[in-house]
């Protein structure tokens, strides 16, 4: 496998966690979701890769109540190697996880269901736009001056049914972390599972932002 | 007794846990929901059955501090098995309760008085209604495209008297996991207490995005 | 002391907490108050009385972080009868405290900075309004069909000169547990702390429900 | 070094903490602060002082992460004593920071990223305006009837570049104990911890107040 010098320095910032603290990663940072309100209703979620494996929660569990025996580990293709303790079925978002990871080198993978998310898809129409808040600067390479977009693409009945068009979405907006998908939440990744919530957190600021602005009719620039 | 397919199925979904699990497992919820806004001022609860018992919170005490001898026993018609350690009255939802375990089979059933639920009763007339939400999907059989109506009934002076309406609403909307109670709260129910928190978490979400989309003006399908 | 039947059935109503009880008590509920928003930036604060003794905090500091050992003691007039185990000032809220004290047999009485407290004084002149809301149950003697009106105050400049004002208005409003202090926040009182404590959550719920009501266009009544 | 005996009490009111309970408290402090919304996206901060040493957390870290060894140690001048454990860089605050130690003797200095500062540096021009709020109070020498104002500043693209026209605000508005910066946040100081975390919960009451003011249609004076 012919890897970029880039490549090899994002992979560099992968983490250097055992198997069992990326399983127990997972549920601290589920659970660390759930508060913000971003997986409630079993909704969200967060994926990890190291070297070789990538680790992804099951589906429609309550994931602030996530145990470590319940992560799936998938290979870089994402072929499961190993099911989850109990008989529980894969994260339908694993198609969409693998664009991130394929695309971008990802190092993690976050959705999200939070209100600020689906809001800011009902408050724009093809990509959210935001620009001159300090909090951009959380987003790599961007600066406060800059303006952020994010795609936003339309929801689709089944989960698995949206992998194309974010795919697409991905390869349309290389400077985007994130992708929007309208009525539903937000996938957002980092080149490791600090940047990735980083990014996360600071997307969600953004949208919250947005959102606090046309209500208070502030201008959104 | 006779029972369907449908019934056992439904009945292999009921909890596993220990009278002693379940009676801490209220406990936890109850705290749980008091974080979430559904239970301050002493009301708000869940309640959980097994096979042969209906285990259910005290009256007008602080959710948040329950205990396990705080709970009551009941027997799948209503009656009192065990009654609770301290000198409390029987949740008055009781009545209100029992029509969910009667008429769905329910393994869990949930009151909340969330603003978000009273603010949706109060922005609705005879029914709150959403559509194209994927947080719908949490809910058992509906999908991201589908509307989610849930039937609004008029309050009561005493809560006892509700059961009737209640009961009404429940025959009369049988797609529904939950029913409305006019600048009250709302009752959720699910085969099991993890549905029924899953149900009542994204209900919750669902009443909370209408008030935004009313609030920002965005249109509410 | 000739104490009406009436008076000894509140007596009966208090803490039977040992006096470290009651402080550490007092610690956990100052915490849990702050997490709720009423008392940051060293405001806010709860007394609680027992047979014989007030305990209540000092002054001008971090209501979270407050220790059993800061609580002072007052006898029944008011007169401390036991300094912090630090060098701080009793809270200038203790005049205020004692009218509750005296005129209405209160077991506890607190004090809360919330912001919809004081919202709610600044959307109402004289009186802060709600109805036809479950929620007023919680408030003791009240239905879910009456009327819930709580005086509003205007503030001074310092709190000691506040106890003329809240003294008259508690005389003149006896169905009311609650007067609210213009741009500053709300005193609430119950027979024991833990009505003392439902009242307040319930009566910061209607505060909340007129302010979101106002907001979305809903009519207060 | 002469001090004046204002200086000399000023130093008083530091703290009497070892360095190591100071790195501890900062840990705690910048978890709190994420919790309250003020550091999220490894935004914001504290910075401590006691009588030779300034305290710093390093920059683009997760703050409710932060651990004791990942304090850096400065001089009084700002000069680094001693470098985080870990390869990270020191905040990019650290010059703003000093202007607050060096012009107004402060004991620690705290940076939030609130959104509830944004929108106030966004709902006003040159500077932020509030009266007739007993919060107020928790300012030090405010009373409720005083008129706070804070100068806001405009952001910069390099953190750095600010401290120039932050030093500039702090010596023209010697009675503010903050300063904020348009689209960015809030630099807050006391004369130690407790005052600078007290401080910043007053300021931002104080302006997520003014923004409920504004959604109601409520006068802010």
């Amino acid at each position: 496998m012919n890897i970029t010098i880039k490549e090899l320095q994002e992979k560099q910032s992968l983490t250097s966690l055992s198997p069992q603290e990326i399983r127990e990663l997972i549920c601290e940072l589920c659970h660390h979701f759930y508060n913000l309100g971003w997986a409630s209703g079993t909704g969200g979620g967060i994926s990890v890769r190291d070297e070789n494996h990538i680790y992804m929660a099951p589906s429609a569990v309550q994931k602030e109540r996530l145990k470590p025996a319940d992560i799936f580990v998938l290979d870089l293709e994402g072929q499961i190697l190993q099911e989850s303790g109990r008989d529980l079925k894969l994260s339908q978002c694993a198609p969409l996880f693998m664009h991130a990871y394929k695309q971008r080198h990802a190092g993690a993978v976050l959705h999200s269901h939070s209100l600020n998310a689906v809001i800011a898809t009902e408050l724009f129409d093809k990509q959210f736009t935001i620009s001159n808040l300090e909090m951009q600067k959380g987003l790599d390479g961007y600066g406060a001056f800059d303006t952020v977009n994010v795609p936003i693409i339309d929801n689709t009945a089944y989960e698995c049914d949206l992998a194309d068009s974010l795919g697409e979405a991905i390869r349309n907006n290389p400077k985007s972390y994130a992708v929007l998908v309208r009525n539903h939440g937000v996938y957002v990744w980092g080149k490791n599972w600090q940047q990735a919530k980083t990014h996360a957190e600071c997307y969600d600021y953004l949208f919250a932002a947005a959102a606090r602005r046309k209500q208070l009719g502030i201008a959104n620039d």
